[in-house]
Protein backbone atom coordinates (compact mmCIF):
# COMPACT_ATOMS: atom_id res chain seq x y z
CA UNK A 1 0.00 0.00 0.00
CA UNK A 2 1.68 3.24 -1.29
CA UNK A 3 1.17 5.87 1.40
CA UNK A 4 1.64 9.75 0.37
CA UNK A 5 4.77 12.35 1.15
CA UNK A 6 3.40 13.75 4.21
CA UNK A 7 6.95 15.54 4.88
CA UNK A 8 5.60 19.09 3.88
CA UNK A 9 2.29 20.79 4.03
CA UNK A 10 0.55 22.19 0.59
CA UNK A 11 -1.22 25.03 2.07
CA UNK A 12 -1.25 26.62 4.98
CA UNK A 13 -4.15 27.92 7.55
CA UNK A 14 -4.69 30.97 6.08
CA UNK A 15 -4.43 29.50 2.60
CA UNK A 16 -6.60 26.95 3.69
CA UNK A 17 -8.98 29.47 4.80
CA UNK A 18 -9.31 31.51 2.37
CA UNK A 19 -9.91 28.17 -0.31
CA UNK A 20 -12.47 27.14 1.85
CA UNK A 21 -14.63 30.68 2.18
CA UNK A 22 -14.49 30.34 -1.30
CA UNK A 23 -15.49 26.68 -2.33
CA UNK A 24 -17.57 26.66 0.08
CA UNK A 25 -19.55 29.73 0.70
CA UNK A 26 -22.46 28.50 2.78
CA UNK A 27 -19.72 27.10 4.96
CA UNK A 28 -20.18 28.07 8.73
CA UNK A 29 -18.66 31.43 9.66
CA UNK A 30 -18.38 30.11 13.22
CA UNK A 31 -15.45 27.28 12.09
CA UNK A 32 -11.56 28.89 12.46
CA UNK A 33 -8.83 27.70 11.40
CA UNK A 34 -6.57 28.21 14.05
CA UNK A 35 -3.15 25.75 12.75
CA UNK A 36 -2.23 23.18 10.95
CA UNK A 37 0.69 20.45 10.93
CA UNK A 38 2.01 17.67 9.01
CA UNK A 39 -0.96 15.36 9.45
CA UNK A 40 -2.82 17.39 11.51
CA UNK A 41 -4.84 20.61 11.97
CA UNK A 42 -6.59 22.50 14.91
CA UNK A 43 -10.18 24.17 14.37
CA UNK A 44 -11.82 26.47 17.04
CA UNK A 45 -16.02 27.43 16.76
CA UNK A 46 -16.73 30.46 18.52
CA UNK A 47 -20.27 29.13 18.98
CA UNK A 48 -23.21 31.43 19.02
CA UNK A 49 -26.81 31.22 19.10
CA UNK A 50 -27.56 29.01 15.89
CA UNK A 51 -25.79 26.01 17.41
CA UNK A 52 -27.01 25.90 21.14
CA UNK A 53 -29.21 23.15 21.81
CA UNK A 54 -31.41 23.75 25.42
CA UNK A 55 -29.76 24.04 28.14
CA UNK A 56 -26.91 26.22 26.30
CA UNK A 57 -24.56 23.69 25.12
CA UNK A 58 -23.66 23.27 21.38
CA UNK A 59 -25.79 20.71 19.59
CA UNK A 60 -24.16 17.43 18.28
CA UNK A 61 -24.66 18.22 14.59
CA UNK A 62 -22.61 21.15 15.16
CA UNK A 63 -19.95 18.58 16.36
CA UNK A 64 -20.42 16.68 13.75
CA UNK A 65 -19.93 19.09 11.04
CA UNK A 66 -17.01 20.77 12.73
CA UNK A 67 -15.47 17.27 13.00
CA UNK A 68 -15.64 16.91 9.65
CA UNK A 69 -14.22 20.26 8.74
CA UNK A 70 -11.48 19.72 10.78
CA UNK A 71 -10.74 16.19 8.73
CA UNK A 72 -10.90 17.84 5.85
CA UNK A 73 -9.28 20.65 6.89
CA UNK A 74 -5.92 18.68 7.60
CA UNK A 75 -6.40 16.61 4.32
CA UNK A 76 -6.29 19.70 2.29
CA UNK A 77 -3.13 20.81 4.22
CA UNK A 78 -1.81 18.05 3.01
CA UNK A 79 -2.89 17.35 -0.64
CA UNK A 80 -3.60 20.87 -1.75
CA UNK A 81 -6.31 22.60 -2.87
CA UNK A 82 -8.63 19.67 -4.72
CA UNK A 83 -12.38 20.09 -4.04
CA UNK A 84 -12.93 16.61 -4.39
CA UNK A 85 -12.25 14.93 -1.26
CA UNK A 86 -15.32 13.23 -0.13
CA UNK A 87 -16.42 12.37 3.36
CA UNK A 88 -17.54 8.14 2.93
CA UNK A 89 -18.05 7.63 6.82
CA UNK A 90 -17.98 9.27 10.13
CA UNK A 91 -18.49 7.41 13.55
CA UNK A 92 -18.88 10.18 16.38
CA UNK A 93 -18.89 9.39 20.35
CA UNK A 94 -20.60 11.89 22.61
CA UNK A 95 -18.58 11.87 25.88
CA UNK A 96 -19.71 14.73 27.81
CA UNK A 97 -22.02 17.56 27.59
CA UNK A 98 -19.74 20.61 26.64
CA UNK A 99 -19.88 23.95 28.49
CA UNK A 100 -21.22 27.28 27.01
CA UNK A 101 -18.45 28.56 24.94
CA UNK A 102 -16.23 27.86 22.24
CA UNK A 103 -15.09 24.63 21.33
CA UNK A 104 -11.72 23.13 19.96
CA UNK A 105 -11.35 20.25 17.77
CA UNK A 106 -8.01 18.54 17.02
CA UNK A 107 -7.53 16.57 14.41
CA UNK A 108 -4.85 13.54 13.66
CA UNK A 109 -4.61 11.73 9.90
CA UNK A 110 -4.24 8.30 11.21
CA UNK A 111 -4.06 7.21 7.36
CA UNK A 112 -3.37 9.01 4.44
CA UNK A 113 -3.25 7.01 1.28
CA UNK A 114 -3.70 7.20 -2.35
CA UNK A 115 -7.44 6.46 -2.42
CA UNK A 116 -8.53 6.82 1.19
CA UNK A 117 -7.58 8.97 4.37
CA UNK A 118 -8.68 7.92 7.77
CA UNK A 119 -9.36 11.05 10.75
CA UNK A 120 -9.21 10.63 14.23
CA UNK A 121 -10.83 13.98 15.53
CA UNK A 122 -11.22 15.13 19.90
CA UNK A 123 -13.24 18.19 20.72
CA UNK A 124 -12.82 19.54 23.73
CA UNK A 125 -14.10 22.84 25.67
CA UNK A 126 -11.12 25.54 24.57
CA UNK A 127 -8.97 24.86 27.34
CA UNK A 128 -9.95 21.92 29.16
CA UNK A 129 -8.50 18.55 28.77
CA UNK A 130 -11.52 16.53 28.70
CA UNK A 131 -12.77 15.33 25.42
CA UNK A 132 -16.67 16.26 25.10
CA UNK A 133 -16.94 14.15 21.38
CA UNK A 134 -14.49 12.00 19.75
CA UNK A 135 -14.91 11.38 16.10
CA UNK A 136 -13.10 9.11 13.28
CA UNK A 137 -13.85 9.65 10.14
CA UNK A 138 -12.72 8.62 6.45
CA UNK A 139 -12.00 10.19 3.15
CA UNK A 140 -12.32 9.17 -0.56
CA UNK A 141 -9.27 10.91 -2.16
CA UNK A 142 -8.94 11.96 -5.63
CA UNK A 143 -5.89 10.16 -7.47
CA UNK A 144 -2.96 11.98 -6.81
CA UNK A 145 -1.60 12.52 -10.72
CA UNK A 146 1.86 13.56 -9.69
CA UNK A 147 3.46 10.72 -7.98
CA UNK B 1 -33.20 -6.88 29.31
CA UNK B 2 -36.28 -5.16 29.92
CA UNK B 3 -37.77 -3.42 26.79
CA UNK B 4 -39.93 -0.70 26.64
CA UNK B 5 -43.68 -1.15 25.22
CA UNK B 6 -44.35 -0.33 22.08
CA UNK B 7 -47.68 -1.15 21.47
CA UNK B 8 -48.72 2.43 21.29
CA UNK B 9 -47.47 5.66 20.17
CA UNK B 10 -47.28 8.62 22.92
CA UNK B 11 -47.34 11.23 20.31
CA UNK B 12 -48.40 12.06 16.51
CA UNK B 13 -46.65 13.25 13.68
CA UNK B 14 -48.68 16.83 14.52
CA UNK B 15 -47.62 16.83 18.68
CA UNK B 16 -43.86 16.20 17.73
CA UNK B 17 -43.49 18.82 15.55
CA UNK B 18 -44.88 21.31 17.71
CA UNK B 19 -42.89 20.13 20.63
CA UNK B 20 -39.88 19.90 18.53
CA UNK B 21 -40.25 23.88 16.94
CA UNK B 22 -40.83 24.60 20.95
CA UNK B 23 -38.04 22.62 22.66
CA UNK B 24 -35.88 23.37 20.11
CA UNK B 25 -36.08 27.16 18.17
CA UNK B 26 -33.30 26.60 16.51
CA UNK B 27 -33.80 23.70 14.87
CA UNK B 28 -33.80 23.43 10.96
CA UNK B 29 -36.81 24.68 9.69
CA UNK B 30 -36.56 22.35 6.31
CA UNK B 31 -36.89 19.30 8.95
CA UNK B 32 -40.44 18.19 8.36
CA UNK B 33 -42.00 14.99 9.88
CA UNK B 34 -44.19 13.37 7.48
CA UNK B 35 -45.44 10.15 9.22
CA UNK B 36 -44.77 7.98 12.73
CA UNK B 37 -45.18 4.41 13.46
CA UNK B 38 -44.49 2.12 16.12
CA UNK B 39 -40.59 2.13 16.57
CA UNK B 40 -40.46 3.84 13.43
CA UNK B 41 -40.82 7.59 11.66
CA UNK B 42 -39.91 9.63 8.31
CA UNK B 43 -38.67 12.84 7.91
CA UNK B 44 -38.43 14.96 4.54
CA UNK B 45 -35.66 17.37 4.33
CA UNK B 46 -36.81 20.17 1.59
CA UNK B 47 -33.18 20.82 0.30
CA UNK B 48 -32.71 25.07 0.25
CA UNK B 49 -29.30 26.81 -0.35
CA UNK B 50 -28.40 26.45 3.35
CA UNK B 51 -27.57 23.13 2.64
CA UNK B 52 -25.59 22.53 -0.38
CA UNK B 53 -22.44 21.79 -1.29
CA UNK B 54 -20.45 22.63 -4.60
CA UNK B 55 -22.29 20.77 -7.29
CA UNK B 56 -25.77 21.40 -5.81
CA UNK B 57 -25.86 18.32 -3.60
CA UNK B 58 -26.71 17.95 -0.02
CA UNK B 59 -23.86 18.42 2.78
CA UNK B 60 -22.80 15.63 5.06
CA UNK B 61 -23.39 17.48 8.00
CA UNK B 62 -26.86 18.24 6.88
CA UNK B 63 -27.34 14.44 6.48
CA UNK B 64 -26.17 13.83 9.75
CA UNK B 65 -28.50 16.47 11.18
CA UNK B 66 -30.77 14.88 9.48
CA UNK B 67 -30.39 11.11 10.12
CA UNK B 68 -30.30 12.24 14.14
CA UNK B 69 -33.91 14.27 14.19
CA UNK B 70 -35.30 10.89 12.40
CA UNK B 71 -34.19 8.92 15.37
CA UNK B 72 -34.98 11.28 17.75
CA UNK B 73 -38.77 11.89 16.00
CA UNK B 74 -38.66 7.91 16.24
CA UNK B 75 -38.18 7.87 20.32
CA UNK B 76 -40.10 10.76 21.19
CA UNK B 77 -42.97 8.95 19.54
CA UNK B 78 -42.94 6.44 21.59
CA UNK B 79 -41.46 7.49 24.75
CA UNK B 80 -43.62 11.36 25.01
CA UNK B 81 -42.44 14.65 25.09
CA UNK B 82 -38.96 14.34 27.31
CA UNK B 83 -36.61 16.69 26.05
CA UNK B 84 -33.59 14.59 28.12
CA UNK B 85 -32.88 11.72 25.23
CA UNK B 86 -29.33 12.61 24.22
CA UNK B 87 -27.60 11.50 21.23
CA UNK B 88 -24.30 8.71 22.50
CA UNK B 89 -23.32 7.72 19.34
CA UNK B 90 -23.80 7.83 15.36
CA UNK B 91 -21.96 6.44 12.35
CA UNK B 92 -23.09 7.63 9.07
CA UNK B 93 -21.81 5.91 6.05
CA UNK B 94 -22.25 8.09 2.36
CA UNK B 95 -23.15 5.52 -0.39
CA UNK B 96 -24.16 8.01 -3.28
CA UNK B 97 -24.25 11.29 -4.27
CA UNK B 98 -27.75 12.84 -3.59
CA UNK B 99 -29.18 14.09 -6.55
CA UNK B 100 -30.70 18.02 -6.02
CA UNK B 101 -33.92 17.97 -4.11
CA UNK B 102 -35.82 16.92 -1.79
CA UNK B 103 -34.42 13.74 0.54
CA UNK B 104 -36.23 11.55 2.69
CA UNK B 105 -35.18 9.82 5.89
CA UNK B 106 -36.67 6.23 7.64
CA UNK B 107 -35.88 5.43 10.53
CA UNK B 108 -36.77 2.53 12.58
CA UNK B 109 -36.15 1.84 16.00
CA UNK B 110 -34.03 -1.59 16.10
CA UNK B 111 -33.68 -1.45 20.41
CA UNK B 112 -35.87 0.96 22.37
CA UNK B 113 -34.87 -0.53 25.70
CA UNK B 114 -35.08 1.49 29.68
CA UNK B 115 -31.91 3.59 28.94
CA UNK B 116 -30.92 2.90 25.79
CA UNK B 117 -32.36 3.34 22.09
CA UNK B 118 -30.93 2.19 18.72
CA UNK B 119 -31.77 3.62 15.28
CA UNK B 120 -30.98 2.84 11.43
CA UNK B 121 -32.03 5.23 9.65
CA UNK B 122 -31.84 5.36 5.37
CA UNK B 123 -31.42 8.30 3.56
CA UNK B 124 -32.54 8.48 0.00
CA UNK B 125 -33.39 11.03 -2.23
CA UNK B 126 -37.44 11.41 -2.52
CA UNK B 127 -39.24 8.71 -4.82
CA UNK B 128 -35.76 6.79 -5.15
CA UNK B 129 -34.97 3.28 -3.55
CA UNK B 130 -31.54 3.29 -3.53
CA UNK B 131 -30.16 4.94 0.08
CA UNK B 132 -28.01 7.87 -0.71
CA UNK B 133 -26.66 7.55 3.15
CA UNK B 134 -27.24 5.18 5.85
CA UNK B 135 -27.00 6.24 10.01
CA UNK B 136 -27.22 4.24 12.49
CA UNK B 137 -27.39 6.40 15.85
CA UNK B 138 -27.86 5.45 19.82
CA UNK B 139 -29.66 7.39 22.47
CA UNK B 140 -29.24 7.32 26.31
CA UNK B 141 -32.78 7.56 27.96
CA UNK B 142 -34.23 9.05 30.68
CA UNK B 143 -35.65 6.29 33.46
CA UNK B 144 -38.86 5.69 32.58
CA UNK B 145 -41.29 5.41 35.72
CA UNK B 146 -44.45 4.79 34.84
CA UNK B 147 -43.85 1.13 33.73
CA UNK C 1 -20.94 6.66 -9.94
CA UNK C 2 -20.61 3.91 -11.54
CA UNK C 3 -22.59 0.73 -9.92
CA UNK C 4 -21.88 -3.17 -10.74
CA UNK C 5 -24.26 -5.26 -12.35
CA UNK C 6 -26.43 -7.04 -10.00
CA UNK C 7 -29.19 -8.87 -12.01
CA UNK C 8 -27.70 -12.12 -11.42
CA UNK C 9 -24.98 -13.92 -8.96
CA UNK C 10 -21.84 -14.98 -9.25
CA UNK C 11 -21.27 -17.40 -7.31
CA UNK C 12 -24.11 -20.29 -5.57
CA UNK C 13 -23.80 -21.07 -1.84
CA UNK C 14 -22.14 -24.11 -2.38
CA UNK C 15 -19.66 -22.64 -4.96
CA UNK C 16 -19.17 -20.00 -1.95
CA UNK C 17 -18.63 -22.43 0.94
CA UNK C 18 -15.94 -24.61 -1.31
CA UNK C 19 -14.02 -21.46 -2.02
CA UNK C 20 -14.14 -20.08 1.39
CA UNK C 21 -13.07 -23.50 2.61
CA UNK C 22 -9.76 -23.23 0.35
CA UNK C 23 -9.18 -19.85 0.50
CA UNK C 24 -9.68 -19.77 4.78
CA UNK C 25 -8.70 -23.05 5.60
CA UNK C 26 -8.32 -21.60 9.25
CA UNK C 27 -11.86 -19.93 9.19
CA UNK C 28 -14.09 -21.19 11.61
CA UNK C 29 -15.89 -24.44 10.78
CA UNK C 30 -19.11 -23.15 12.45
CA UNK C 31 -20.19 -20.62 9.86
CA UNK C 32 -23.00 -22.40 7.26
CA UNK C 33 -24.11 -20.39 4.39
CA UNK C 34 -27.66 -20.61 4.36
CA UNK C 35 -28.91 -19.34 1.52
CA UNK C 36 -27.49 -16.09 -0.90
CA UNK C 37 -29.71 -13.77 -3.33
CA UNK C 38 -29.08 -10.72 -5.22
CA UNK C 39 -27.23 -8.09 -3.00
CA UNK C 40 -27.89 -10.87 0.16
CA UNK C 41 -26.71 -13.82 2.19
CA UNK C 42 -28.19 -15.30 5.14
CA UNK C 43 -25.42 -17.11 7.41
CA UNK C 44 -26.05 -19.55 9.99
CA UNK C 45 -23.58 -20.10 13.05
CA UNK C 46 -24.49 -23.22 15.42
CA UNK C 47 -22.79 -21.84 18.24
CA UNK C 48 -20.41 -24.41 20.29
CA UNK C 49 -18.23 -23.80 23.16
CA UNK C 50 -15.44 -21.84 21.59
CA UNK C 51 -17.60 -19.08 21.13
CA UNK C 52 -19.68 -18.96 24.67
CA UNK C 53 -19.25 -16.25 27.10
CA UNK C 54 -19.55 -16.87 30.71
CA UNK C 55 -23.37 -17.69 31.13
CA UNK C 56 -23.45 -19.34 28.19
CA UNK C 57 -24.07 -16.53 25.30
CA UNK C 58 -22.52 -16.35 22.30
CA UNK C 59 -19.40 -13.70 22.61
CA UNK C 60 -19.03 -10.21 21.00
CA UNK C 61 -16.16 -10.71 18.53
CA UNK C 62 -18.42 -14.35 17.27
CA UNK C 63 -20.58 -11.79 16.33
CA UNK C 64 -17.98 -9.63 14.83
CA UNK C 65 -16.62 -12.21 12.87
CA UNK C 66 -19.66 -13.49 11.79
CA UNK C 67 -21.56 -9.97 10.49
CA UNK C 68 -17.65 -9.84 8.44
CA UNK C 69 -18.16 -13.45 6.86
CA UNK C 70 -21.96 -12.83 6.04
CA UNK C 71 -20.76 -9.49 4.34
CA UNK C 72 -17.80 -11.47 2.87
CA UNK C 73 -20.40 -13.85 1.28
CA UNK C 74 -22.82 -11.61 0.10
CA UNK C 75 -20.04 -9.62 -1.70
CA UNK C 76 -18.72 -12.79 -3.26
CA UNK C 77 -21.48 -14.23 -4.68
CA UNK C 78 -22.31 -10.96 -6.54
CA UNK C 79 -18.52 -10.30 -8.37
CA UNK C 80 -17.10 -13.92 -8.01
CA UNK C 81 -14.08 -15.74 -6.44
CA UNK C 82 -11.43 -13.26 -5.75
CA UNK C 83 -9.73 -13.27 -2.81
CA UNK C 84 -9.02 -9.77 -2.44
CA UNK C 85 -11.92 -8.05 -0.86
CA UNK C 86 -10.74 -6.48 2.00
CA UNK C 87 -12.98 -5.24 5.58
CA UNK C 88 -11.51 -1.44 5.75
CA UNK C 89 -14.25 -0.65 8.23
CA UNK C 90 -17.15 -2.64 10.63
CA UNK C 91 -19.11 -0.52 12.96
CA UNK C 92 -21.12 -3.56 15.24
CA UNK C 93 -24.25 -2.11 17.95
CA UNK C 94 -24.96 -5.26 20.61
CA UNK C 95 -28.54 -4.84 21.11
CA UNK C 96 -29.59 -7.98 23.58
CA UNK C 97 -28.29 -10.50 25.09
CA UNK C 98 -28.32 -13.92 22.82
CA UNK C 99 -30.09 -16.76 23.69
CA UNK C 100 -27.75 -19.96 23.98
CA UNK C 101 -28.22 -22.24 20.82
CA UNK C 102 -27.39 -21.51 17.16
CA UNK C 103 -27.75 -17.52 15.50
CA UNK C 104 -28.21 -16.64 12.02
CA UNK C 105 -26.55 -13.83 10.55
CA UNK C 106 -28.95 -11.42 7.54
CA UNK C 107 -26.86 -9.38 5.22
CA UNK C 108 -27.68 -6.86 2.43
CA UNK C 109 -25.45 -5.12 0.61
CA UNK C 110 -26.65 -0.82 0.15
CA UNK C 111 -24.05 0.03 -1.65
CA UNK C 112 -22.06 -2.45 -4.18
CA UNK C 113 -19.92 -0.02 -6.60
CA UNK C 114 -16.59 -0.39 -8.13
CA UNK C 115 -14.37 0.05 -5.77
CA UNK C 116 -16.39 -0.06 -2.15
CA UNK C 117 -19.13 -1.95 -0.94
CA UNK C 118 -21.08 -1.23 1.89
CA UNK C 119 -23.33 -3.92 3.94
CA UNK C 120 -25.70 -4.18 7.12
CA UNK C 121 -25.89 -7.07 8.71
CA UNK C 122 -28.73 -8.34 11.10
CA UNK C 123 -27.93 -11.19 13.60
CA UNK C 124 -30.89 -12.97 15.73
CA UNK C 125 -31.53 -16.19 17.63
CA UNK C 126 -32.69 -18.40 15.15
CA UNK C 127 -36.01 -18.14 14.74
CA UNK C 128 -36.51 -14.61 16.54
CA UNK C 129 -37.73 -11.68 15.20
CA UNK C 130 -35.55 -9.30 17.73
CA UNK C 131 -32.13 -8.49 16.69
CA UNK C 132 -29.11 -9.23 18.97
CA UNK C 133 -26.36 -7.11 16.87
CA UNK C 134 -26.38 -5.08 13.80
CA UNK C 135 -23.27 -4.18 12.27
CA UNK C 136 -22.63 -1.68 9.15
CA UNK C 137 -19.24 -2.97 7.16
CA UNK C 138 -17.01 -1.18 4.42
CA UNK C 139 -15.22 -2.84 2.19
CA UNK C 140 -12.64 -2.39 -0.26
CA UNK C 141 -12.83 -4.13 -3.63
CA UNK C 142 -10.60 -4.75 -6.60
CA UNK C 143 -11.25 -3.04 -9.96
CA UNK C 144 -13.40 -4.93 -11.68
CA UNK C 145 -11.95 -5.26 -15.57
CA UNK C 146 -14.79 -7.35 -17.23
CA UNK C 147 -17.31 -4.31 -16.95
CA UNK D 1 -22.72 13.65 34.88
CA UNK D 2 -20.78 12.26 37.42
CA UNK D 3 -16.93 10.37 36.80
CA UNK D 4 -15.70 7.50 38.30
CA UNK D 5 -12.61 8.14 40.94
CA UNK D 6 -9.43 6.90 38.26
CA UNK D 7 -6.63 8.19 40.58
CA UNK D 8 -5.82 4.57 41.14
CA UNK D 9 -5.92 1.10 40.07
CA UNK D 10 -8.15 -1.76 41.01
CA UNK D 11 -6.15 -4.58 39.44
CA UNK D 12 -2.49 -5.22 38.42
CA UNK D 13 -1.78 -6.74 34.99
CA UNK D 14 -1.21 -9.85 36.98
CA UNK D 15 -4.32 -9.74 38.58
CA UNK D 16 -6.50 -9.01 35.48
CA UNK D 17 -4.87 -11.94 33.76
CA UNK D 18 -5.30 -14.43 36.59
CA UNK D 19 -8.91 -12.86 36.63
CA UNK D 20 -9.75 -13.07 33.07
CA UNK D 21 -8.28 -16.49 32.74
CA UNK D 22 -10.55 -17.52 34.97
CA UNK D 23 -13.38 -15.81 34.25
CA UNK D 24 -13.30 -16.32 30.44
CA UNK D 25 -11.63 -19.84 30.20
CA UNK D 26 -12.29 -20.12 26.23
CA UNK D 27 -10.21 -16.64 25.49
CA UNK D 28 -7.64 -16.32 23.31
CA UNK D 29 -4.51 -18.22 24.78
CA UNK D 30 -2.70 -15.73 22.47
CA UNK D 31 -3.73 -12.06 24.29
CA UNK D 32 -0.84 -10.91 26.75
CA UNK D 33 -1.48 -8.05 29.04
CA UNK D 34 1.80 -5.99 28.93
CA UNK D 35 0.80 -3.60 31.58
CA UNK D 36 -1.55 -1.42 32.47
CA UNK D 37 -2.08 2.91 33.57
CA UNK D 38 -4.80 5.19 34.78
CA UNK D 39 -7.07 4.53 32.04
CA UNK D 40 -5.19 2.87 29.73
CA UNK D 41 -3.44 -0.88 28.82
CA UNK D 42 -1.29 -2.44 26.67
CA UNK D 43 -1.78 -6.38 25.12
CA UNK D 44 -0.06 -8.01 22.61
CA UNK D 45 -1.15 -10.41 20.49
CA UNK D 46 1.48 -13.44 19.61
CA UNK D 47 0.04 -14.27 16.52
CA UNK D 48 0.01 -18.13 15.26
CA UNK D 49 -1.67 -20.13 12.98
CA UNK D 50 -4.95 -19.37 13.77
CA UNK D 51 -5.18 -15.90 13.76
CA UNK D 52 -3.80 -15.88 10.14
CA UNK D 53 -4.76 -14.92 6.58
CA UNK D 54 -4.07 -16.13 3.05
CA UNK D 55 -0.87 -13.57 2.75
CA UNK D 56 0.56 -14.56 6.56
CA UNK D 57 -1.30 -11.40 8.24
CA UNK D 58 -3.58 -11.42 11.54
CA UNK D 59 -7.22 -11.62 10.48
CA UNK D 60 -9.56 -8.56 10.92
CA UNK D 61 -11.80 -10.75 13.42
CA UNK D 62 -8.57 -11.25 15.55
CA UNK D 63 -8.15 -7.78 15.69
CA UNK D 64 -11.15 -6.73 16.59
CA UNK D 65 -10.96 -9.29 19.26
CA UNK D 66 -7.76 -8.08 20.13
CA UNK D 67 -9.17 -4.15 20.11
CA UNK D 68 -12.26 -5.56 22.63
CA UNK D 69 -10.23 -7.18 24.69
CA UNK D 70 -7.53 -4.43 25.61
CA UNK D 71 -10.38 -2.34 26.35
CA UNK D 72 -11.80 -4.58 28.68
CA UNK D 73 -8.37 -4.87 30.18
CA UNK D 74 -8.73 -0.92 31.06
CA UNK D 75 -11.92 -1.11 32.35
CA UNK D 76 -11.25 -3.38 34.81
CA UNK D 77 -7.78 -2.47 35.79
CA UNK D 78 -10.11 0.70 37.03
CA UNK D 79 -13.11 -0.76 38.52
CA UNK D 80 -11.97 -4.08 39.54
CA UNK D 81 -12.66 -7.58 38.61
CA UNK D 82 -16.65 -7.41 38.18
CA UNK D 83 -17.26 -9.77 34.79
CA UNK D 84 -20.12 -7.30 34.18
CA UNK D 85 -19.26 -4.74 31.94
CA UNK D 86 -20.25 -5.77 28.38
CA UNK D 87 -19.30 -4.18 24.95
CA UNK D 88 -22.53 -2.27 23.39
CA UNK D 89 -20.67 -1.16 20.43
CA UNK D 90 -17.35 -1.43 18.64
CA UNK D 91 -16.30 0.74 15.45
CA UNK D 92 -13.19 -0.42 13.75
CA UNK D 93 -11.23 0.88 10.58
CA UNK D 94 -8.37 -1.25 9.17
CA UNK D 95 -5.83 1.14 8.35
CA UNK D 96 -2.80 -1.07 6.82
CA UNK D 97 -2.01 -4.33 6.07
CA UNK D 98 -0.53 -5.96 9.32
CA UNK D 99 3.35 -7.22 8.73
CA UNK D 100 3.06 -11.10 9.68
CA UNK D 101 4.33 -11.02 13.06
CA UNK D 102 3.12 -9.77 16.78
CA UNK D 103 0.75 -7.16 17.11
CA UNK D 104 0.55 -4.46 20.22
CA UNK D 105 -3.10 -3.04 21.49
CA UNK D 106 -2.69 0.18 23.27
CA UNK D 107 -5.73 1.51 24.81
CA UNK D 108 -6.84 4.49 26.36
CA UNK D 109 -10.12 5.30 27.92
CA UNK D 110 -11.53 8.51 26.64
CA UNK D 111 -14.43 8.38 29.01
CA UNK D 112 -14.89 6.37 32.33
CA UNK D 113 -18.65 7.38 33.25
CA UNK D 114 -21.08 5.77 36.08
CA UNK D 115 -22.78 3.61 34.07
CA UNK D 116 -20.57 3.89 29.94
CA UNK D 117 -16.98 3.90 29.34
CA UNK D 118 -15.79 4.90 25.72
CA UNK D 119 -12.36 3.36 24.69
CA UNK D 120 -10.20 4.27 21.92
CA UNK D 121 -7.68 1.62 20.68
CA UNK D 122 -4.71 1.78 18.40
CA UNK D 123 -3.37 -1.97 17.03
CA UNK D 124 0.09 -1.63 15.59
CA UNK D 125 2.94 -4.23 14.84
CA UNK D 126 5.30 -4.32 17.56
CA UNK D 127 7.35 -1.66 17.27
CA UNK D 128 5.94 0.27 14.17
CA UNK D 129 4.53 3.60 15.01
CA UNK D 130 2.02 3.46 12.06
CA UNK D 131 -1.59 2.28 13.11
CA UNK D 132 -2.46 -1.11 11.36
CA UNK D 133 -5.87 -0.79 13.01
CA UNK D 134 -7.95 1.97 15.00
CA UNK D 135 -10.97 1.27 16.56
CA UNK D 136 -13.66 3.06 19.39
CA UNK D 137 -15.85 1.06 21.71
CA UNK D 138 -18.30 1.32 24.08
CA UNK D 139 -19.12 -0.64 27.48
CA UNK D 140 -22.26 -0.55 29.69
CA UNK D 141 -21.04 -0.85 33.00
CA UNK D 142 -22.61 -2.00 36.26
CA UNK D 143 -23.33 0.62 38.79
CA UNK D 144 -20.78 1.90 41.24
CA UNK D 145 -22.41 1.32 44.63
CA UNK D 146 -18.89 2.28 46.69
CA UNK D 147 -18.77 6.05 45.87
Amino acid sequence: MVERDTASLAMSADELSSFLAEAFPQADAGFVIESVRPLGAVVDLASDDRHLRPGGTVSGPTMMALADYAAYVAILAQIGPVALAVTTSLTINFLRRPKPGPLRADCTLIKLGQRLAVAEVGIASNGDSDLVAHAVATYSLPPDRQR
